[in-house]
């Protein structure tokens, strides 16, 4: 699934670099992305209440800088969040020093993003220490990036990153994307940490438009255990090096544009679902005939989120009875007897009772690496697509001792 | 966990009889409870928009007979569910078959259960043979009893009853309750097949509002996977062979009538988290200093539902920061910065931030038997209890081939 990435899918201007600090026990957990000239910036962030000091700094310096940044620092290994007015300072100190190395930046062009574990004080020497060679050791090469995409993984079992492009007004405009994902995935906003930097010219509020736009339908569309982490970010640069024309709301260009960033973001969603945590498989939940576009991602949601429909999708279990059971309780009004379930393709509940099929093609069929389930209220027009991954014995041990 | 029962325990008026019918590929699989005269029922059905044929069949049965029962038939293997109108069939017959070998009684007056899997036939026939042998095996004996409680189960390791007595004007009032459960438990209603009988002398309206009382502190209080089954019943019948005077609601009897009955449904409910599937542990969370009563149930239900929480305490994992950020994507309104954590008893979080604790001692206490959570929000006066289990391996090698 993860694609391969050449010299030419860089967008121009940006920089990459990676470190290992020490946060982790072994391995990468420091990296940056820089920008050659200051480039407008949009952000999506967790709603989680509660929400970990680099959240709040990231959203500040946002204001302060008027969506022009300057780069962004990521550390793996440690959350910052829960740790208090100390874990603010820490964020704060890590955007001054690598504002200050960058160039004698202000601050407020730095973003600041942690993933890891919660309530730890995030050692602020380690950090601090690093800035100045992590910095110097800058470069825009693919090398760099696939380092960088290393740096920002958690319990990962793998890089995750995307390119697409486009021509605007004739000019290539490329665009680079990386995230990093496992569990606490259940984005009501963007779950996780991603980021994608793109050549192209544009304002801060069309960034910022198409941005919202394109996460419904992607990052906020896949779900692997229904918890929301405190540090979710998605970031988009935009630094215009391609020097094509500015992208403006509405026009020719912005679907264009909005196309090529959806393509990214969808294809980074979609490799978070498949290294979800223990999972074996993808499974594409599509839910038509809901009286709403709102039932319809309810009714989908909860079967995505159903421990009992997830742990038969790790056996490759047809127990269509469970998908039926989870669109019943998710508080959605339909009438029960008209509803129809595929599994894989095989409709196996019809009018709300059991249709023939045979069990063991389909056990075969379920077990493969996506398994579409698509599920008919013949209750309206409303429809939603979300996507989770199956619930296996190895979630359960990578879980249950993640911090010893 | 599991009381002892002897004769003297037993309601005064109540036979029992079990039989393996054919349902399961071994063991029993149908059983019977019938009380000697018609004796009054109150019943709480799953709020799942998709209900089985057998919680149609009771609810319109209740109606019939003005909720005065002579029976209840409960099978397993087999939850007779999205089996559409042949399903209905099964469960009338079913009713009509018992009324009859009973004594010629109006079908009306059976309640009629059934779990299981969802969406295969239940075999009429299978049943319906069975049910004279059933009913003439009746017996008020202890032994009886247990082997009723054995022929409800599923994935439940072992069988769980209750038994409780008071006085009421000076005579003996026996409550003798049993349940099942294991998975698909999270009740908004009832979740599970529970039936308690009773001697005493009540109407069915003073009884419905008892246990409606009672089944908000017991049985709805309780979660193993946040699945809401189709089958959900929860029956109390009352036929007052004990002589006592009735329970009026309000009077000084009400309130001995209704600790004897919750003292019994709390035990049933307890027993239900203890032998979750897979669960190692019972989970205690308690959230104090919520906005309101509803909102720290919110937050005890997101807590207790939350995979990420559940597996950390699989584990014996301190990982309270989970517990943090499960009550922060809960949708009720705190502030992180005062939220206090206590686990099995251990101060682990203040003011939102860390608090120093033993690590390795915290670990050991986790690993007990019963676990208690404590999160104060400081927010407000709101406080809720709810009971869960932790989330195993074993949980999901159960639920992955559950059909198979």
């Amino acid at each position: 699934m993860t694609p391969r990435i050449d010299a030419s899918l860089l967008p121009r201007g940006f920089e990459f670099s990676a470190m290992a600090c020490g946060l982790k026990k072994s391995g990468l957990d420091l990296g940056l992305i820089v920008s050659e000239m200051p480039a407008a910036a949009a952000c999506v962030f967790t709603t989680n209440r509660v929400q970990a000091a680099p959240v709040f700094a990231s959203r500040a310096h946002l204001r302060q800088s008027r969506h022009k940044m300057r780069g962004i620092i990521v550390n793996s290994g440690n959350a910052n969040c829960a740790t208090g007015p100390e874990g603010l300072g820490v964020a704060a100190t890590t955007a001054l020093k690598t504002a200050w190395e960058l160039g004698r930046y202000h601050p407020s062009q730095i973003l600041v993003c942690s993933t890891g574990v919660i309530g730890v004080p995030l050692p602020r020497r380690k950090i601090i220490n690093a800035i100045p060679r992590l910095v110097r050791t800058r470069a825009g090469t693919t090398g760099a990036f696939k380092q960088f995409t290393r740096a920002i993984m958690t319990t990962d079992t793998r890089e995750k990153f995307a390119a697409a492009s486009c021509r605007i007004d004739g000019k290539l405009v490329r665009f680079l994307g990386c995230t990093k994902g496992a569990g606490m995935i259940h984005p009501r906003m963007a779950t996780m940490l991603a980021f994608v930097v793109t050549d192209a010219t544009a304002g801060p509020s069309v960034l910022q438009r198409a941005l919202r736009d394109v996460v419904a339908k992607t990052f906020n569309a896949i779900t692997v255990d229904g918890d929301t982490s405190t540090n979710d970010t998605l970031a988009l640069l935009a630094n215009g090096a391609s020097g094509a024309r500015a992208i403006r709301f509405g026009a020719a260009n912005y679907r264009k544009f909005l196309g090529a960033l959806e393509s990214v973001c969808h294809s980074l969603a979609m490799q978070i679902v498949a290294d979800g945590e223990g999972a074996h498989r993808v499974v594409e939940i599509e839910v038509r005939g809901a009286p709403s576009e709102r039932a319809a991602d309810t009714v989908a949601r909860t079967i995505a989120n159903s421990p009992l429909v997830k742990t038969a999708l790790a056996g490759g279990d047809p127990n269509w009875g469970r998908i039926l059971a989870a669109a019943g309780r998710s508080g959605v009004r339909f009438n029960p007897d008209r509803v129809e379930v595929r599994m894989a393709g095989i409709l196996m509940c019809r009018d709300g009772r059991a249709h023939f099929f045979n069990e063991r093609a389909a056990h075969r069929k379920l077990l493969a690496k996506n398994v579409p389930i698509a599920v008919n209220l013949h209750a309206g027009g409303g429809t939603a697509r979300v996507w989770t991954c199956d619930f296996t014995g190895d979630y359960v041990r990578i879980n249950a001792s993640y911090r010893s």
